[in-house]
């Protein structure tokens, strides 16, 4: 009988094992361990994973391959305590969100006789632990693969045929392109939902904020429900590269910043300016104003994002500047919605700067 | 017959005429008015309003109540171009994204046979225009409302009963208060989506980075979807509000920044070291180190707001400093899944600290 055993069965743990009981062979055991006993419980009660063991050897013994989903510090133990246990030819794999440490650890800890693929699967909810854990998790998610040193062709391919057949698509990538890549767009955006609530509810008026904080506030805030002990060691394994991002990061608000500061207290005027401005500069031609640019670039950004249309090697946008609006140029490099947008701004903003009031709405 | 003009058939208009029409008398006539004779059309065709018309005057005309739903730059413009022909005691309401602005022009503009009451549902969506409306769009969402000067009692109550009828909170407030606490828990937000999106598109690696970026990155990024025009409105209408968040928002995740700049190569040595700093500190008694309080703070913040727990003049957590665990005190003060994420910190640390590797996972 072929074995799985999954060390940690929290949300991505009990996940893999609710997908991979869905998709398995019938004589597949999917054995499960947690450093907390209820979790492993809750994981065998809710279907994740046929039988709990209570000890971690007992777990790794004779399993073909061994599944490690903690968060990444626990990684390491796990690693130094199931490292004799590991049967020959154990494809060993981890579920970690950094992976360069994961990766030095598994060279130095474990043995030879086993093949280490690092995994990040590109898929999480705010919920954690075995409750909130769902088969479909990774459907048409990116699943990050890493082979070790010495990893063998076979263990390498039983991980793709594991990650394709939970319905994730395998992404093989550098471990350092990876970390710096999820420190950009996963480690970020965490680190700023939290910034986000700790500066909101600091202020001395956030019992009356807290009232009309909506859907916005909530999903920007949504990372900072995540799991504290997988945050802290996401901090701690990547700070340099999340540092980095950060000072990125508020180099462009700060440009935004200057940018609002610059309007008066007539936007109406300062609207008009800037199109008379342009006018005047540019012969006629007049392209939208700096705020608008803005919200237009970071909306058609993620439109693209959204729609799969940003491929490797590709840099988005070439920069904050515009064309001026041409119907057919805008259809060609913008597509129809962006180019519906930019008009209704340009003509909001000429109808502005000739003071006439036509019917609006 | 009793008529509602709802002039601006986007996303909240033509939301508010499919809830109106849902729980409204039937002699009731919704009529709506959009710049865009698309929009109009779109929001009959949904059923939100039951006759367009072309001419903003006609729309206005015998109604007994008009609500503005524009972008916030155009709700003064609809103002000068329908103040005379408004009936006598005719009910003007708008759902502008700023108040401040939108109150001086109502009492300059409005003529004095009318009453505003300005309004602000704190709902939204990022598909903008009639096609993502919906009549449940407001159910259980605080709408801000702010009586205009001279605005007569039963005018107030009118806009209060159709509030309440579409399923909102009515909430009254200043409208300077308005401005900041939108600003803070609105309009930062947006620009933080905005911010990241612009930084991570503008990277050499976005095309590779784009693979990768997940659900964190599509959530904290939605606001960068809204409608541009209504964006740059509020941009333009509430600058130094948001400055001030902005400034307060770049503090605290620079004050991030810096703690994670102290970790140094080896994080289980620098979480070892710190809860050694501690004990010989504090004469035995651990915290938490500070990167988790941080994530613990921030999770448990956001639970109590989830949960409707934080009330007016309330002000959160006193600061960054979590008590040394103690069962008793534990679930007095944090509640019982608080208490649960502390101590699994807490034992982490501590058996870090002590080098033992106990079956862990």
């Amino acid at each position: 009988m072929d074995r799985i055993a999954i060390i940690g069965t929290g949300l991505i743990g009990s996940s893999l094992g609710l997908a991979i009981k869905r998709v398995g062979a019938k004589d597949l055991e999917v054995v499960g361990h947690d450093r907390e006993p209820t979790a492993a419980s809750k994981a065998q009660k809710r279907g994740a994973i046929d039988r709990t063991c209570w000890n971690i050897v007992d777990a790794v013994r004779n399993a073909r391959m061994v599944i490690i989903a903690t968060p990444v510090l626990a990684i390491r133990e796990v690693m130094e305590r199931i490292a004799p246990h590991l049967p020959e030819g154990c494809v060993v794999t981890d579920t970690g969100s950094t992976k360069a440490a994961v990766m030095e650890w598994a060279s130095s800890i474990l043995p030879e006789w086993t093949s280490f693929i690092g995994g990040h699967p590109m898929a999480g909810k705010e919920v954690s632990g075995p409750e909130g854990a769902e088969a479909s998790l990774f459907e048409g998610k990116t699943y990050c693969l890493i082979p070790g040193k010495g990893a063998r062709e076979e263990a390498v391919k039983a991980v793709v045929s594991l990650v394709t057949a939970i319905g994730a698509k395998p992404h093989f990538i550098d471990p350092v392109e990876h970390d710096s890549y999820v420190a950009a767009i996963s480690h970020l955006p965490m680190f700023l939902s939290v910034a986000l609530v700790g500066c909101t509810s600091k202020s001395p008026s956030w019992g009356e904020m807290a009232q009309v904080a909506s859907t916005g506030y909530r999903d920007l805030t949504r990372l900072a429900s995540g799991d504290p002990v997988m945050h802290r060691d996401i901090a701690l394994t990547n700070a340099r590269a999340i540092v980095h991002w950060i000072d990125t990061f508020i180099k462009e608000l700060y440009g935004l910043r200057k940018q609002l500061l610059e309007i008066g207290d007539d936007p109406h005027a300062w609207l008009v300016q800037q199109s008379q401005s342009q006018s005047s500069e540019k012969g006629g031609k007049v392209n939208l104003d700096p705020i608008s640019s803005v919200f237009v670039q970071a909306w058609d950004t993620r439109e693209k994002w959204l729609a799969g249309k940003v491929t490797p090697g590709g840099r988005g946008e070439p920069g904050m500047e515009l064309p001026g609006f041409g119907e057919r140029m805008g259809e060609l490099i913008f597509g129809r919605r962006l180019m519906e947008v930019h008009k209704r701004l340009l003509e909001d903003m000429q109808r502005k700067e000739k003071g006439k009031r036509p019917p609006v709405g």
